[in-house]
């Protein structure tokens, strides 16, 4: 039985990562495909919570290398329980965020070690690799006034431009080094235009 | 100036780790030092919520790898919030169960490979190992019976029989292994003498 397709998006704040996440499961679900929406950190109860201790404000300075093993132990609880069993049913999976994020924003954002990360990301994933990441480029200082907008900022949110701009160059420094598993998106176009752009990429992954 | 030393006790679930830490602090405090009690997993706020999260009951079934993450996300923050600061300013650290616990519980007790936990044990730590453990060792029904009639039970206090003779069995490896680092202490003899033998151990450390 064919193992369904893993699809992920991703992007620094204010990207449009919801919008172009139901144009994306829409576009599968009107192939016919079982699709799984899903989002991490999180996707089941327990890596709920723990996105909750993630991203809430607290006057704790959270160490780097415990916000890292938070994000992966979300990330193996999500794996076991919501994201094996769909690919393996034949299911396709849609992650809002993915190991990219944590490259992007644990490697790039908090400057630790990319072997460190991959250290993990094998330990959890073994050797499970999406088959598609969508990465929605913006300028960042677009991206957060529109995500500033939404509302109160989370831990992340409150980050600085600075941040923001390491976290953006880590994304694209990956889409840069395996330019067959991403697609960069430059999500500061129309809308219609960034929607077709995915569906190229949509398109030409339905067909492999 | 004199890094303070790092103590650490274990023991499997109704072992007397309370009633002997309370020893332990009151027998240093008595030599003039200064005493950081704490305990794992926790020793912070996030790292208490944390332990929230491994102990309570929960319908979904917690991934073990997941679990492995959370305890030493824990272990990090405690490290870098308590246990470290306190060291550096020449206290003493008395911690009820580290991470030969997680060698204990998620290695001999889930099962989890003992090279795993060591590469995490070294990601979190580098080279900070506690300078004695004191592994309270008792029969480990009489100590279940015991810990039952504190009340309702834990994630962890649920678990069966054959699961604490591994946590028990993994506990006495390591102390056979490094003896310089551990001392196994007969807890199931009377309290005085339990106390009189880690009042041997302490003097002993005390004088090195």
């Amino acid at each position: 039985m064919l193992r369904g397709k893993f699809l992920t998006i991703e992007g620094t704040e204010g990207v449009g990562k919801s919008t172009n996440l139901a144009f994306v499961r829409d576009w599968l679900q009107s192939k016919g495909v079982e699709v799984v929406v899903t989002r991490e950190p999180g996707g089941t109860p327990l890596a709920e919570e723990i996105r909750g201790l993630l991203l809430s404000k607290r006057d704790e300075s959270v160490d780097e290398t415990a916000e890292l093993l938070l994000v992966f132990a979300a990330r193996a609880q999500h794996l076991a329980q919501v994201i094996k069993p769909a690919l393996a049913r034949g299911a396709w999976v849609l992650s809002d965020r993915f190991t990219d994020a944590t490259y992007a924003y644990q490697g790039g954002g908090r400057g630790l070690s990319k072997a460190t990360i991959t250290q993990l990301e094998v330990l959890v994933q073994g050797e499970l690799r999406p088959d598609l990441t969508l990465i929605l480029d913006i300028d960042v200082e677009l991206g957060l006034n529109r995500a500033r907008q939404r509302g109160e900022l989370d831990r992340f949110e409150s980050e600085t431009l600075s941040f923001f701009e390491r976290v953006r160059s880590a994304y694209k420094a990956r889409a840069a080094e395996s330019p067959g598993r991403y697609s960069l998106i430059d999500a500061g176009q129309e809308l219609n235009q960034v929607q077709a752009d995915i569906d190229k990429e949509l398109s030409h992954l339905f067909t492999v």
